[in-house]
């Protein structure tokens, strides 16, 4: 929301006028008690919650607003910010609406469907943008209903800037933001939480001032929850505009946005764009350096920094908005100099949650999934329930099939190129993937001098935890053992463990020490002989790519391999070893090496052929060492298994 | 079945010939993937299946036969029975069918509510036997009705013995066990196990040895599971029965039923009802001793034990039927001395599990009933759903009202003189009532001389656990923190320990410390105070009979205080603290006082008012230590109080 007309509209406010401040309390009824306890009230709280209980306790907050990029390229670049920015601890982000982008849309840039990322695969509270512009009545239920559908739980409610110069009404569409707030309302009751535009400076195409501040309260008293404002140069501005709107009885919490100056091109677009006057004073700061990128860019961190410092002084700002342009650098500064980035390593759960609503009570998933959590998330979207406190209540639903292994969200970032430099331009051998695996394990440069950083199972870099078990894996995928998932045991570490930690403070997590690789038929043939004299202590799944399975697991019972005891809580058991939904993953992983390696080369080539034959021809194995207390029998149970071989 | 007439019929056996063969097959899916982790796979399998498991195991295995007592108090001490022989690992016991003691119906005495109490309450496999005689279809089908929704499982299907010299037709009913065999399966399909019986020298009323035979056939091809034969006195009559059963057809196993000798007149009773001849050589001997109960029963030991020996050596023979005529002495000595009886004090749960089907599933109860099992059966014996996995998960369902305190099974054993001798015939103040509650742990005698062996809040005496809190529980019961449960905490016992373990070996087990008293409100107010400086770890309840309840629990959540976690397996943890259930206990706890103690004395007499007193004034208190790991802190939190006080 870099430019958001105002409504002109004087239709008196509705005698719905409760709405906005009072429909908050309803929801909290849902939350007393809920069949999964509540490790991280987060999870359990809509947006206004969040915000009246940050107020509340004092904690100040920020959010982040991006736009849709242009290209699928971009796409995922953004959603690697939002991974990163995400880790600052934003109360939201939001994704604004292009009338142009085809913006309800399932193309990759839709302004939906990086919403639905954002919620889904990132796990970040998000508000989607929605605008009158070019659209229906129904074309706008659809896309409400779409968003909805998607676990997207917040709307932005605006007209938009018009499409041409001046503002075209729309045959069975809206004309004010006002009345798309009502229908948001009328269609979809309390359902959304919805945010509506503040002018500081009032609308430059409103009548007045006056009139602006009323037609923002004719916008609350719709059922709007909170106001963002746009952008401003001076806190007075503010300041000024919050307590005329206070003045006339507009209660509902107003966001400043902030726009921190990170350009010279950028600032003048945007003052274009939105018709702000630049204050003289920074104008004559910026004219004299405005070649000079850099200079700028700490210029508008500084002014950035310091408006917000007055802003959270005065005691009446909780929260700040920043408008980021996508770009990541100038903002995370100001959050940091503000103290309000907060990067906290403690996970509420061993994984990444997502934030679909239908995820809330989703506290239990396989292990095999571990790296690749998008994957894991992408194959269960369409489950109704999530397993909550056993897996086995689930039943272990069906598994979606992943179809197009190079689905966007799933693929691999890295082009062709970068990739062949990492797993090799030509192999050799067996022996040469062995390398591959090891190097990505030590992180040491391959014979060509490049970094092996990522894995077709792995979607992001090495987890810290692995780095306790690297020796030991190093040593194994040399020989034949190709790692691609394993945990140490634990044995009761405080749950504020900066490295295996997770939950709520004052708890003691657990794991059994596990390990997955794909390795040759004939290790197969002696670790079986080995692990007779483990048949007590270790279970294992061993399947090929035809699906055939040896196991000693009990029946068909999954295997919890990480929990948690907290205090006044039931036990957390969030990674389990399930035997049904291996043989999805199964699926999955083997289909990796042809889909993500095997292809990097000519059909025909020794290369690709190398990667066939272990498709074709080596086991997917897990182990599991069921006593935690003492010490990881694994890598004994490996090192035997070589010992008969030889 | 000491006594049972044969069937006379000669219908030709139905072309439903496989119900007896090969209808397991069809349950084995309901247990292919269960919800809950099977610990115990007894708690899954039908009696045919358990028995069946047995035998390709080589386990030997043995069964009880039990009769329903006269009168209401011999019920109480049969029921004490079943525990004290439970202990010994029955595959399971039967409970015959007595057509003049109004079988079918709710008295205490009843054969429908001894089976109901052996299998909910005592939590045996159970077998109820019942007959054609004075039944209508009808009433047949509505006894059967009600024993499938008490959670009884098997039926031995029986003609039963005449009412008068010789048998007379029912009107509308049966006159043959097959016809009742056949009833059974076509009303409730395969639902129920079937038993029928077997006579190893032909029935007394049979036309011949080899018609009987061929009655026992069709018994059998009409759908019964297996067969128990009538008592004999020569392993060779057995052997020789079983023979000829499989020459013509009979596959099903077939039990022998064994009669230990136990006194002259119960053997010339039985001789004469069932109409089987003694032979020769035990005449010899008993003739001779018949007044020398002891020489009898040590001779009717020797000859069981003999006899069984041989049925067992003979490879023919799994499992032994006794016919205990409700004692316990000659049977559980044979059983001793042939090796088969077998206490294992390995429990599957911390607390008893029941054997209703419905029940199969419950893996988490409330602690605060842990020394009231029977009541908590009792209150929930309504419930369709059990909690599985986690307490939240039930959305605590209501409790059931225990309207009567007195209620047969719940009240305790001990006739009023006793409990005076032990709780006090004049109470002097609320010392007095400390007194006893100290004589309950220590065990040593109070003033009088008289042990104090139970409390209202026991059904049974102190757990083995207790005894590792024993010298702390005296010294604050002695200052009025009158304990009524407590458990010590565990970290990560093998689950095999012989005190605290429990579940299949191999596992581990833990607890958190947990303390629950009664305690007057000036100890409450100190005990306030100093809870404030465990704040983030102590977790408590205090609530009086009023329902003022005092908590630092997160919202309503349930906190886990006993778990296991065990080889393959998902967490179990079957005890919680629920806040919820916790005020249901508290009405239960407190009522205990006045129904089960004040009662005791007059109206108005001083001992009364002092209960009542308590009743009316006290706290009850709950405490958890969250801090598993480390030194309980509880005693300590118990000392600051009385330190503040003084």
């Amino acid at each position: 929301m870099v430019n958001e007309t105002q409504h002109t509209c004087s239709a008196s406010s509705s005698s719905k006028s409760d709405g906005g401040s009072s429909s908050g309390s309803e929801s909290s009824k849902d939350s007393s008690r809920c069949s999964t306890p509540v490790l991280d009230a987060d999870r359990h709280e809509r947006l206004r919650e969040k915000m009246r209980r940050r107020q509340d306790s004092g904690d100040k907050w920020f959010s982040l607003e991006f736009f849709p990029p242009r290209t699928a390229n971009a796409a995922v670049n953004l959603i690697s910010r939002f991974d990163r920015m995400g880790a600052g601890g934003p109360l939201f982000i939001d994704v604004t609406w292009h009338p142009a982008g085809d913006p309800g849309s399932d193309k990759e840039t839709s302004s939906m469907i990086i919403a639905n990322t954002a919620v889904n695969y990132c796990g970040l509270e998000t508000i989607l943008h929605m605008t009158c512009c070019n659209q229906t009545r129904d074309d706008i239920t659809g896309h409400l209903q779409k968003a909805k559908r998607l676990g997207l739980k917040n709307i932005m409610a605006l007209r938009g800037d018009p499409v041409g110069e001046e503002w075209e009404e729309e045959v069975d569409g809206f004309n004010y933001a006002v009345d798309l707030v009502k229908h948001i309302r009328n269609e979809f009751d309390d359902y959304f939480d919805i945010c509506v535009a503040g002018y500081p400076k009032g609308h430059p195409e409103a009548e007045s001032y006056e009139a602006d501040l009323r037609h923002l309260k004719e916008k609350v008293f719709a059922g709007a929850d909170f106001i963002i404002t746009q952008l401003f140069f001076r806190s007075e501005t503010f300041f000024k505009f919050m307590k005329d709107c206070q003045a006339i009885g507009i209660t509902c919490p107003i966001i400043p946005g902030i726009f921190p100056i990170q350009g010279y091109h950028s600032l003048r677009q945007l003052v274009k764009l939105s018709k702000l006057e630049v204050p003289q004073e920074i104008k004559d700061v910026i004219e004299p350096i405005k070649d000079n990128d850099a200079a700028i860019r700490n210029y508008g961190v500084e002014l950035a920094v310091s408006m917000c410092r007055e802003l959270l002084d005065s005691g009446m700002v909780h929260g700040l908005h920043f408008y980021t342009l996508n770009r990541e650098v100038a903002t995370t500064e100001v959050l940091k100099r503000l103290g309000i980035w907060k990067e906290d390593p403690r996970r509420p759960l061993p994984w990444a949650v997502s934030a679909h609503p239908k995820r809330r009570v989703e506290d239990v998933r396989p292990i095999f999934w571990a790296s690749r959590p998008k994957s894991y998330i992408y194959r269960t979207q369409e489950w109704d329930d999530f397993p909550n406190g056993r897996w086995g209540n689930s039943s272990s639903p069906a598994f979606g099939e992943l179809k197009d292994y190079y689905l966007f969200y799933l693929k691999s970032k890295s082009p062709r190129e970068e990739l062949l430099k990492m797993w090799g331009e030509e192999l050799t051998g067996e022996e040469s993937v062995f390398e591959v695996f090891t190097c990505y394990i030590t992180g040491e440069p391959n014979k060509n001098g490049h970094k092996v950083t990522c894995m077709p199972w792995n979607d992001d870099p090495l987890a810290t935890e692995t780095n306790l078990l690297k020796e030991q894996l190093e040593k194994v995928n040399r020989r034949g053992i190709l790692t691609i998932n394993s945990q140490p045991n634990i044995n009761g570490k405080p749950s504020t463990d900066p490295i295996v930690g997770w939950g709520p403070s004052g708890g003691y997590v657990f794991q059994k020490a596990y390990l997955e690789f794909f390795t040759s038929s004939e290790i197969v043939t002696a670790l079986l002989k080995v692990l007779k004299k483990y048949e007590l202590r270790v279970n294992y799944h061993i399947v090929n790519v035809k699906g055939q399975n040896i196991t000693n697991a009990p029946d068909l019972q999954p295997n919890a391999v990480t929990w948690g005891i907290f205090p006044g809580r039931e036990i957390i058991q969030p990674t389990v070893v399930d035997p049904v939904s291996f043989l999805s993953w199964k699926d999955e992983a083997f289909a990796l090496w042809i889909e993500q390696w095997a292809k990097l080369y000519e059909e025909e080539s020794p290369s690709r052929m190398i990667i066939q034959y272990i498709h074709d021809n080596y086991y997917l194995v897990n182990l599991v060492d069921n006593d935690f207390p003492l010490e990881n029998c694994l890598w004994q149970v490996v090192d035997d298994t070589f010992e008969l071989l030889n």
